[in-house]
């Protein structure tokens, strides 16, 4: 169950590293900065794992022996995304833009050796219950989702109490898809190098 | 969206006490033996609120003042229960049977104070992928799955690298539906006692 190849998450997440902790693989971690942009006319669904894929380009020139995994969440409200939020105002608006209805957290992966790469797209839909001006203050100032896609993190107090429903991958929503990752690394990359 | 009332979490499980403080809660906790039989021509989705509510009569005998919150979970692969696996080789054929299939995830909760009680199931659908027997082994050698209903838990390694989708509520399948007590505490017992 362990892999043997130098394994590099290239993200400065922390959840997407207690995740791929706990799934098991020992990697190292290493960050550049990087240009988030993307084109314009993108389809919503597909701005996570197209900037996946630009990250991981990112990091494949610099490095050599290593499997790289890169990653983007979106949150997504009809076709609208939501980024991180600039401040109270933003963050405030956004949350009370999904209470009472379902969005969806789109994931992107990109995995690569210096032989191959391999790419995919996970969406979980998330359903909230009514959310109160009151909840979505107390939330905001005890909890400071401002490095969250969407305002909110699903493992925190508004995701106990006010999410009622998801379908799909728990994981994906907190930001890494992590059966797929597993099962992409194992059936893909195990011997890869 | 602090309560005052004295609040019991009626359950020695380490995973709902964490539930429960995450959603914001300040609790005791307060564990008797109790008999956990049930009428055995009671229908699989029936039994975990079945035995909440009986839990709870258990406590409330004893306590005054407080509002007491009793659960039960039970895993449930077509009509049939899942319990808590007595060994190696149950905790095996347990896993063996949830691979590539679809199970239930019943949570029952029932709250009391002196004057009511409340009680209510919340069903979550969990989707394994394939688990091979190596995975399987080596999931039972390393977490030791015996205190847990149908032989895992969600939020391990064998959650995260073979559960592929879910249907419902996250909290539910690792032990309490939170966001059904953060609703029911706040409607029902918020000044009730």
């Amino acid at each position: 169950m362990s892999f043997t190849h130098p394994l590099i998450l290239a993200s400065n997440s922390p959840r997407r590293q207690e995740l791929l902790k706990q799934a098991g693989f020992s990697f190292d971690v290493f960050v550049r900065d990087f240009d988030e942009s993307y084109p314009e006319e993108l389809p919503a669904e597909q701005v996570a794992e197209f900037l996946a894929v630009k990250k991981n380009k990112n990091y494949r020139e610099l490095l050599s022996e290593q499997v790289v995994i890169t990653a983007d969440t979106t949150v997504v409200l009809g076709h609208l995304v939501l980024n991180k939020p600039a401040d109270h105002a933003e963050a405030f608006s956004m949350l009370k833009s999904l209470s009472d209805r379902t969005h969806r957290v789109i994931c992107g992966v990109c995995i690569s050796s210096p032989k191959k790469q391999v790419a995919f797209t996970e969406i979980t839909e998330v359903t909230f219950g009514h959310i109160s001006d009151e909840e979505i203050n107390f939330y905001i100032e005890e909890y400071q989702p401002f490095d969250k896609a969407g305002a909110y993190g699903i493992q925190e107090w508004i995701g106990q109490t006010k999410v009622v429903s998801i379908k799909g991958s728990y994981f994906n929503v907190m930001g890494l898809p992590t059966h797929r990752v597993y099962e992409v690394l194992k059936s893909e990359f195990q011997d890869d190098i």
